[in-house]
Formats: structure tokens, C-alpha cells, sequence
């Protein structure tokens, strides 16, 4: 019941701060007999890593995992997996003047005020590095996904400031350092990303998450509907700041005859409602969408206090994303992942027995 | 960890279905000691209940409320609070049409596929009826935030279809019956409400909620950070499909030097987080938005299928809301003093002793 | 994760006090489609409920049992199942004269230490009657696996003060007033308890319970191993204070060539372990003992304090059983009911898709 | 909720298998501004380490402990507290004979049944080295409890095979082999244990744990008790089959007379229920303890099967301990304290406020 641990059957309990000497976690509730190895996560947290183009931090982090526990001849034994990445490049030096002074729209003052001390080095635990542990644990919960229930998830970003971005191409996404699935605008937001680092600041971004081949039935209302655990975990994620499943925000504006997604027996007519129907899958994929608040580590001077108490101006150097969003993308896909296999567990459970006794009808009109 | 648990240290489990014998739940965990009678409960849910005006469904409950534990002699005694509401108005003959067939973006074909049988009178479980039971849990923990912590929350209707509300008048809300803060617009609403029923057709709708008054430090990273529990209790209401924090998903267009909330002695500059950093919060407002979709019972016919998987064209009679979104207010209101309540005990156990070296400042500038 | 709710798939949620309205639980996590109703659990209530001999408490409860939700048309949904006892002969009056003193060995100081005020009518929240309530919540349990798992679980008293009691027929347990299943002991029974009644004193007593046609595999380690929910789950029955598992506080005298369990291809050749190895059930019989106190409630005087810490002699009348532990077989059961199914979903839920690759042999050699 | 967590708010997760790089766990919950550092974790692990003296297994694990999160600059700072034991030294080539087999009495063959693969290298995580990790984490439970609330808690040897053994002197039991507190005795163990080693045999051992400096009102009826908690605590531990609370097993044969403790102005008159009333310390001292079965690693060979169903004769070699129960003493002392401390926040959370109406009455009589 611990902050630090997602889940309730797959269990992911996560530990570690940006500058400290490792971080990592223990994912308790694989399944026994699932093949698995390093090169299974190490994929997934190289899409994340720092470092791999000019328009991200020039942090330098191998981020290389390591599996101490639960995993035996290549297949999980159903114990608990433990994963380890060691903190390689901290200059923690960097951070001895923010030691006195809150960052504007940090978590440095809410830490403080929660727990009366805090690791200020890179952000501690706040930092956005905790993310790269979510990553390797949505690893196992992927290939889980993929290799037995066949559900595939990807993520793109889709808007980055006042770009807003087609998903044309999806096979495009892992080719071009800003994850977009329209290449045709990579030198627009080169340009966007170079303008703003040059100006000191940053922008906001938008991912949207979609999983595909997601059996009827997960789900488990009224409290932990799928929709609702979705909403917690892509919440959970540093810097999000919004929540949409299917048609999102916008319904708000919709009529009913609009909405609703109508049933044939050929599948579907549409998916308005992004793949649930009262906090239950429906077969249809589901599509979420995440807004990611600008990078508030910028250079431009901004008002701020000290640990007195008293006024100064901050200005945040180090090495930072000029768009958080962009790196989101394997974060966004990973808790998904967690989520999915958690009610997963949960449906089998409860459910496992049911022999449903009505057809199934496709997730889109065939 | 079932799923109709909310809560980990302020637990309510609800039970219940639209068209059985009662709805309830029972709430564990209140502290001891608090005053609270039925009378501290009633109120709330006669604002969410059903047949108070003609824009709102005509079945009549009277949803009163009955104390079955845990209060003795006008107090909380410390163990679990059961409460009680019997159904009364069960015209299940109603229902029996769709015995056979699934409503379209209703849960019927979604519960049928997990469960294999459903209850069909008036949605059973999934039943917006349910809400009922999170508005009395709900009653509780508003009580005891407002006597014991200060915390004041409030809700409003921003948005019903293409019209957009603003938030003139707080006082107002409750003396219209469309739970809008501006009520020059009422007129308005009326002629909307009215159209969609003539028409056959439902519209969505937007609610914001804000919590006032609370403390810095509440929220629990980094998976069950302030903001993350916020948007699974949001989300887990019926028909919800969007959560915004803050600026929500606008912070996708903006810069970081306009999201920032930079700080002075005199207090926050500005709120565009929703008043949570790191996902604690920061002693700032609470402010969040949900987009309701529009209901799914309209009498507007749409394409179906039944249990046996044939094509079926669906008109849904009865007695429904044309925007489910109105009623919402109370709920969205229970659901975010459920999130506060428990969050509020998760932080009093681990850091009930910490006394903050830092000073706080205020919320907004003085 | 409330202190009133029990198991983590299958959860029961349990409420009342003594003396209120009603006493409850909500049952969430029953598989679907499991025929129910009411006639499953009176019986369950029936051998425990006080009045049934003059060697019990002659408190007279009806206590009869209604459900409130998630059954239809006589079959579990899925959904939670509340079952509500109405609290009928109530004669608080009896206890007017405790309001103000705590009777020596009751929960009466324990709850005013903790929680600042108490119900005191009856024990209130501590009464041994909230043990109704898992009856009838173990009741369920023990439908579903008898009827889908093949599991039958069974308890008899083997001790009352004195008197050692041998299991020489299981068949005759549920036909004398002691819950014993050597009958021809119930002539001594019978004298002991007449004797104490009249002596103003008590007796503590031991059950033993059993579960047969276990499969192998249930049990979480490390920490919710098997035996170590059962010890969780007996522990918390009233007046319990002891827990074995097999040869239990024995095995503390001794060897490793006795106490272990051989295993043949015909199955295994003895159980000191009582169905268990390393948290896990092998398959054999589980077998657990526990030992229940000797009533505090009696009529010799004792000395103890009031609420102004004053010293008071203190002499419990009102209707009160003179061994508890006769009547605690049923919750005995029931309890051990509540672990095996909880277990069996949590199993389910994470090697549910195992095929051992390995034979079963026999709980015993055949 | 997973199996190998331990807590509700003070959570420890585990992981590791006896003959992987490493075992550990994670420690979430642990209140901010704690002094920890490893020189507190490590005198306690090597309290239980093997190879200490020629009693026990003469494997030689250094186990030394590594903070890898959770502390800055010598404090806790309120995050996860990662903690890390290498193996070292894995003999595994030991075990290879035992990959196609079953031993006796370990959880070979329940692992198997299971999960449907086992890590066979020394019991992978079924091994009592796991219990190592418990030691580290009770380690920082038991500072927090020392030093923020004044609890001590301390445990003894009481008996041996067939020798019992008084509490005589506490200050003796970590100065003998035996963890007794009647030194006296140790040439008579020292004997008994050489025995069990030449004649292939073991024994088995009873371990008491008391606590002291506990204040009245930690545990959370009804399921949660103070001592339900505790019975699923110690029963965790590898080998224990028992469990008692203050007279334990003998209540089936005590009066109420005898065995109800009476309090007065000056304190309790006796401690027969061993602290707890209702579920709730009551102030008094914690009075537990354990039965812990022979070790099933033997030299006598005894009948068992393969994986193919075949008989077979074991006879387990390598370094094993002829009584496990005396190295438990640390690790029972461990688990009381992680129960202890997350009762006491569970406690704070609801109860915090509280401020008792009643006198507390000491302990025992003064």
C-alpha cells in the first residue's frame, strides 16, 4: 500500500534517487515461465535514455539494468524480479546552489514541507530519472502482453507546443529523435526545439498511448474501472498534467447521437469512448492521451524563495530537456503496460472460469 | 485491494445495485471522535438525487440515508461506518426489454463479457445510482476535513454541450439546477436541456472542483502522488473521460515561462499546476476539471446487437438525465474529499511528527 | 487495507457493533455465476447463533441473514455481496452499570486507550457476536469451494479446560452441544460446564479444523505463505491465543527423523507438517488447532478500575457463554474458509496458465 | 498486496534467492529524519549470519548490508530505503544432485507444484537466507522504535529439542552460541547439538519475544489485530509451525479465574493474555512465541521422489544447521518490530488526535 509500489497483483515497488547510488525495483507477480533477460528491458530503456540527441539532456546515462533475483535459466519463476540500474553520471556539484533555494514549479518546496529534508541533488527522488525504473518494469509487463495475450502497445508524442502532430505513420515513431509519426515535420520541431533553448525556455507536449488486441473484460469497477487506473498511472508520471481516454476533454461539447459508439455485429461502428464501456474493456483498442507540462528547469530568470524564506531569482542551468514530452513516449507505453497486465491478473482472478455466453463482436467494423 | 475499495487508510466499500433491495457502503477508517449524524449526510445526497427538477431524470428516490455503526452518541466511535439506502423506486418492468440486448456505450455488452450474467434492471451495478453511495462516503469526509482541517471544497458546472460557463458566482451554485456559477445563463441552459429532450438527444458536460484551505505536503510519490490519486477518483465516476490538473491539457501549448508558478515571500504568483508540485501539495488551491460524456440513454434509435450477437436497433425509454454531467457536481465534490481524506491520514503516519524547517507561504499572493 | 476488511482477492468488509441497528459485511470478489442465496448461509448462522443449549449464552438472536446485492436470479455477478443481521435482542440496559468501568480482560480499556471514547454497550465493536458476521461471510466461501474446487473443511473441539477430547467421528460433531466428536464424552461435557456456571468462573478451550482436497500450490511466499495467513486469520477470531499448524508447538521438542514428511510415488507416508511446505499446500490435509481463553466475562468478582482510574471490584453478570470456544467452531471454519479462497485467486491470478510438469502424488499413501 | 511485501504502511519488499547475485528489499514507509546508517542494519545481520560458530551451518556469507536509497546525509529522508546483501558464497555445484529430486520436507516439491520450475540451487528463494533480509529491514524498524518511541524489543531461546531453558539472565543471550538466557545450560546444548550432527539428526526449538515500552491502543480490529498481525508475522518465518500470545496453548486448560488479568489504581495484576486485549496493546509487555521445526536438511536418509514420480533415497549433504531455531532469535525479533511499527502508524493515521479521556495504568503492578 506503499506510495512506492503500483499494482495490486503486479506489483512494481520502485526505489532510488537521481544521485544516489542506484535505482531500481522489485516487480512481485509475473507469472512463472516467462522468458526473460536483460536484452528483453535494455531495448526499451535506451529509447529513454538521456543523451541520444541534441534535443534532450546531455545528461550521459548507459542506464544499463540488471536482473538480481526471479529470473532462473531465462524464464521468471514467479518470485520477486529485482531490477538494478546504477547511477553512473552525477555531478552532483551542479546542485550544491540549489541546495538553499526552492526551483519555481519543483518539487524542492513541497518536499520539503512534506518531509522536513530533502535530497536536493538533481531533483532526489523527484527527479525525472525515476522514470527510467518504470520503463524497465513496463519491459516485463510488455513482453508478458505481447508474448501471451498478444496486446501490443505504442505511444507517439502528438503535439509538442504549438505543433500539433498527424499520426500518419506509426513505424515512423523510433526513427526520429522527437517520436512523432509524421516525419514530414522533424525539421519544424528542430527548429522549435533549438528556438527554445536558445530563449531559455521550454514547451509542452501531448502523447498518446494506444493498445491494441486487448481481450473483453478487464477492468474491475466501480473504483478500479480500467479507465480509473489508467487515469492514476499516466497521472503518476512526472509532469503530466491531464488525462484523456477516447474522445477525452471533448465530450464535454458532444452530443449523445455523436458519442456513442453503436454496435454491429460486424464490430464496432467507432470508438469515441478510446476502448471501455463502464470501466471495462470492450475489445476495442483503447486510446489515451497525456498533456506534459513544460520543462519548468529553464535558464530564464524566474522569482523564487530560499529556504529562509526570502526572495531570490533562480535561474536553472545543468542539463536539461527543453520538452520533457518527447522522452515520455517509453514512459507513457510502460505504465500502460503496468496497468494492463494488473487487471489482467486481477480479471483472471475473478474471472477465470467465465465461459462468456455471448459472442464477441471485432473492436472495429471489419 | 478489491474493486470496490477506495481508499487505503479512509476506506469506503460500496455495494449495491440500481434495481436491488439497497445501496450502501462502509467507511473505515474515520478517525474516532467525530460529531456526524445522519443529518451531516442527507444533505449532500438530496442535492444529487434524482426528480428534483425537470432537467434531471424524473425517477423519484428518496435516498435517505440510515447510520447501521460506528457512530455512538452522536460520534464516531473509530470502527466502520455502514450506511444504508434502501431503493424505493424499482420499475424494473422497465427494463425487461433489454433483458436481451446490449445498449449501445452502455456496460451491458462490457459486464456480460467479464462476467458471463448481468444484472439488467436499470444497469445494475453500473448504474449511475451507485454514485449515491460515494456522496454519503463522501459526506463523512468533507465533515471531518472541514471541522478538523479547515479544507473547504466546491464544484461547478463550467460547461454543458457548446456552452461554456464562467465562474461569476460561487454562491449560486446551488440555487440553480444546473449547479452552474453563473446563473444570467440559466435561460440558456434551460432552452438547451429542453431541445435535447425534444430531440431525442443527450450533450456532455465539464465540471471543475476546488479544494481550499489545504496544507503543504499531502500526496504520497511517486506513484500515489496527490494528483495521480486525484485522477483515478475523477476518473472512476460514470461517464467521466477526461481529468485536467491545473492547466490540464493545455500545458501541451505552453511555455515554461508562462506555466511556472513562481514564488514569492508574499505567497504563489500565479496557480497554472492546480496547486501540486512533485505531486504534493503545495498549500496552493486544488483545482481540477472533469469532461462528462453525454448520456447514453437517448431515445434517438441506434444500432445494436443482442445476446445471441444479431443485429438490433435500440431506442432507450425510461427516465434519464439529458445531461448526466448536472448531477455530477456532488459526486465529482465527494469523490476529491475521498482523495484529500485519505491522503491526509497516509500523511499523517509517516510524517505526522515533522516539524517543517522552512517557513510556508501563502497559497496566492496577499 | 482497512483493519475491518479481510483477504486481498476475496474481501470481506465487516461491520457492527453489539448493540446497534445491525451488524454486516460486504463480500467483494466472489467469482461469477455461483448459485447463492440465503439458505447457503443460515445454517452457517444457525450452529453458531446464541440460545441453541443451556450450555451457551441464552442471549436470543434470530440472527437472520439477508442479502443486499450482487446476487440475481439466484447466482452470484461478480459484483459486491452485502449481507446484513439485524440486531434483535438487545438489552442494553444490561450495561448501563459498565459505562463507566472496564471489566477486567475485555477489550473496554484497550478501546478507550485507543480510540478516546467506546461503545460500551455489550463490548460494542469487540463482542464476540461481530463473529456472526464471518460466519456468514464464510459461508459463501465455503460454497464456492466445495462446489467448484472440491474442498471440504470441517472443525471439532478437542479440549474444554480439562477435559482432552479424541476425533473418533467426524459425523458427530454437528449433533451434541460441544461441537465434539467423541459423543460419548458429552455426559462430562456437560457436568464441567454446569459446574462452572455455578461456580462463576469459565473455561478456555481448543478447536481443531481441517481442509481436505486441497490442491497443491496455494500460498503466497514469502510473507503470505499459507500458514502464514491462516495464523493471521485464526489469530484475529476473539479470545484466540495460539495457532498450530500440524504437530505445532510440539515440533519445538522434536527430531528431523521424525517430524519430516517422506514422500513415495504412493503419496505421502505421514503429515507432522499439516499440509504445508515452505508457505505452500502439498496437497495433504491441512490441519491447525487453535486455543481460546477462558470467557473474561464471569461472575466471581475481580478487581479493576473506572474510568477515573479508580479502583472498583468488578462482576460481570448478564448472559454469558461459560467456554466460548464452544461455540467457535463455525468461525473457525469460516475463517479458514476466507484464507483458502483468497489463496486460490491469488494463485489463480499469477500461475493460473501452469501446467506442472511434475506428477501429484497422494495427501496420503493410498 | 503482493506475497512478498510485509506491512500496510511501514512496507518491506523482499527479494533474492540463496544462490543469486544478491537478496535485499525495499523499505517504504520509514518516517523522514530517522539517523540511519548501515553501522545500525549491520550488527543485527551479523547476529544471524551462518558460519559463526560451529552450532550452526558453516557457510560463510560476510552479509554485508548496502544502503542503496532512501537516506541522505545520514537521515532518512522519507522515501524508499533500498537495501542491498550480496552472495557471496554460492556453492551451487552443491546442489546439483538435487535438481532432479524432491528433499523431504522442503519446499521442493510445493515450489514445483506451484510455479512449474524451481530455482533448485539451495532452496532459491524458499531458503532461510531470505530471512537475512528481514533481519535488515527489522533493523531499521526496530532504531525508529528505540529511539522515537521507546519500545525495546528482545528474544531468548526457551527451548531446545528436549531441553527447556529459563529467562534467567537476558544480558547472557548474546554472549552463548544458543541465543539462551540461562547460560548454565550451554554445556547441555553444546552436547545435544554435537549429538544431532554425528548421529544425521536434528532438533527442533521454541523462540520468546517480548517487547517493552509499548504504549496502550496499537492494533486494528477486527481482522488486524495487534495479534493477528503478530501470528502472520512469526509464522512467516521459514520452519516456525506456532504460535503463541502470553499463555498461548495452555488457555484451553485455564479458568477464567486464573487467567484474567486484573488491573488496579497501581497497574495489571498479571499478564497471562501477553499485552493485547481486544486485539490492542493494553500497555503491558508483548509476550510471544514460536515453535520452530527440526531441520528437514539431515544426513539419515529418507524416502522421497524425482520429478519423474520415481522413489528415491535422500540424504541431504552440504552445510546445514542441526537446529534452525537458534539462529532465529534475530529474526523473530525482526518481524515483531515491523509489525510493531507499522501498527503504530496505522494507529497515528486514525488515532493521532486522540486524547485519552481515561488514566493509563502501568504495565504491570509497581
Amino acid at each position: 500500500m506503499s506510495g512506492n509500489t503500483f499494482g495490486k497483483l503486479f506489483c512494481v515497488t520502485s526505489f532510488g534517487e537521481s544521485h544516489g547510488p542506484a535505482i531500481g525495483c522489485v516487480v512481485d507477480g509475473c507469472p512463472p515461465g516467462l522468458e526473460l533477460s536483460e536484452a528483453d528491458i535494455q531495448p526499451e530503456l535506451d529509447r529513454r535514455k538521456p543523451g541520444t540527441s541534441r534535443y534532450v539532456t546531455q545528461r550521459k546515462e548507459s542506464d544499463t539494468v540488471r536482473i538480481l533475483s526471479g529470473v532462473f535459466e531465462g524464464r521468471s519463476t514467479g518470485t520477486p524480479i529485482a531490477l538494478l540500474i546504477e547511477n553512473t553520471d552525477q555531478r552532483s556539484y551542479d546542485y550544491d546552489k540549489i541546495k538553499q533555494t526552492f526551483r519555481p514549479n519543483h518539487a524542492d518546496y513541497a518536499y520539503m514541507q512534506k518531509y522536513g529534508l530533502r535530497d536536493h541533488r538533481g531533483g532526489g527522488r523527484s527527479s525525472a530519472r525515476e522514470t527510467a525504473v518504470r520503463v524497465a518494469a513496463g519491459a516485463v509487463a510488455r513482453k508478458y502482453l505481447r508474448d501471451r495475450v498478444g496486446i501490443e502497445i505504442r505511444a507517439c508524442v502528438t503535439q509538442v507546443g504549438p505543433l500539433r502532430l498527424d499520426t500518419v505513420d506509426w513505424a515512423a515513431v523510433n526513427s526520429n529523435p522527437f517520436f512523432v509519426a509524421d516525419p514530414s515535420r522533424v525539421a519544424e520541431l528542430e527548429a522549435l526545439i533549438d528556438r527554445m533553448r536558445s530563449e531559455g525556455d521550454s514547451v509542452g507536449a501531448c502523447v498518446e498511448v494506444q493498445a491494441r488486441g486487448l481481450p473483453p473484460g478487464l477492468g474491475e469497477p466501480v473504483f478500479d474501472r480500467l479507465d480509473a487506473d489508467i487515469a492514476h498511472a499516466l497521472m503518476s508520471i512526472n509532469a503530466v498534467k491531464g488525462v484523456e481516454i477516447g474522445d477525452g476533454m471533448a465530450v464535454a461539447g458532444m452530443r449523445g447521437t455523436e458519442h456513442r459508439d453503436e454496435m454491429t455485429p460486424q464490430g464496432f461502428a467507432s470508438n469515441h469512448s478510446g476502448g471501455t464501456a463502464g470501466g471495462i474493456s470492450t475489445g476495442q483498442d483503447l486510446v489515451c492521451r497525456v498533456a506534459i507540462k513544460p520543462t519548468s528547469s529553464i535558464t530564464t530568470p524566474g522569482r523564487s524563495i530560499d529556504q529562509d524564506g526570502q526572495a531570490v531569482d533562480m535561474r536553472t542551468t545543468g542539463r536539461h530537456d527543453p520538452c520533457v514530452g518527447i522522452r515520455a513516449v517509453p514512459i507513457v507505453e510502460a505504465m500502460l503496460a503496468l496497468v494492463l497486465i494488473d487487471q489482467l491478473l486481477r480479471h483472471r482472478a475473478q474471472c477465470g472460469e467465465v465461459e462468456s455466453a455471448v459472442p464477441r463482436i471485432p473492436g472495429s467494423i471489419e
